[in-house]
């Protein structure tokens, strides 16, 4: 009762829904941004709010952007023959940050699942196979989580994709910076199976 | 270029500055906030900016409520003879939470600190002694942190009171639940120094 008003509890509430932060931290949060309301908390509330109005998932790929066409695929300057597939848009948002791939992407949503009911309908397979025609693809860079999910969904496109579409998948190896000692099995026997010459 | 647009890039930035979120933390959290954005992005950024225009700090104890005095200090069932003393607003909520005091409170925004060149009227400490006689204190409980800085702050405010009131301060023991074997040896010796007759 004497705690935070109706209005702040809300707040945190709705903060504590948040992926990666529970109630104790959505109160610290909170009580940060109240502290900070006029150089943080307004500005966030206003952003999140423009935000909430202008982002829509792009039509070709499944993006985020601020249009009915992400900025990636409007770009004339990315080369429209390669699409790399990534399951959702945090992995496209990583490969954007390593800055080395110059072609277009395709959003999943998502992997095939049989134990959550994920079936091929559910994700943006279908548009991916109209993009192969349409874009005059030639290559089909397959960026999907190294599980059994992730893997499953790979060989079912890979089986989809018409002949003529080379399909390749991101290596698997040791990780740049990372010691053999913390790697697990499964890696480091990719790695030795993938090995090359020096 | 290609990854999240300006106005997405400015919202991760600005949630990338709360207390236990980092970059990664913020897009992963953002992310999720546009797939709910109707359900969960445009409520919380209502509910944030509401709290930015209405949430202030009560003029007489510190507490932040939504008026120039706070629900508690408004309050005619709070008893007003005794006032607790507590560092921050979150130390005040967590007091509430466990709902056993039904005085007052007084926020002094901090200790003490030498480090830190936080002196006495850094603190709200001359209003605190205000307090005293135009409330009728009869009590103050001082729940400040068991730190070095925590305790100085304790004896400071304790030599400044008035004589006739009572000052009391926090037990110090071993945590309801917790095993001895986790506590640290302080713990223990302050534990053992307390024992009373079982």
């Amino acid at each position: 009762m004497g705690g935070p008003t109706t209005d702040i509890d809300a707040l945190i509430e709705l903060m504590a829904k948040l992926p990666g932060l529970g109630p104790r931290s959505a109160r610290r949060a909170v009580l940060h941004l109240i502290q900070k309301r006029g150089t943080q908390m307004r500005p966030l509330a206003e952003a999140m709010g423009r935000v909430a109005e202008t982002a829509r998932e792009c039509l070709n790929c499944g993006n985020i952007g601020a249009g009915d066409i992400c900025d990636i695929c409007a770009a004339e300057t990315r080369a429209t023959g390669e699409i790399c597939v990534v399951e959702d848009v945090a992995d496209l948002w990583a490969m954007e940050r390593a800055g080395v791939f110059k072609g277009r992407y395709h959003v999943l949503g998502g992997t095939l699942s049989a134990l959550d009911a994920v079936g091929p309908e559910d994700l943006r397979i279908p548009k991916l196979i109209d993009r192969i025609a349409t874009e005059g693809v030639r290559e089909v860079i397959l960026a999907l989580s190294a599980t059994v999910d992730g893997q499953t969904t790979a060989h079912y496109i890979a089986d989809e994709l018409p002949d003529g579409v080379t399909v390749t998948s991101l290596a698997q190896g040791v990780p740049v910076g990372g010691e053999l000692d913390y790697l697990d099995d499964g890696t480091i026997t990719a790695a030795l199976k993938a090995r090359r010459a020096f």
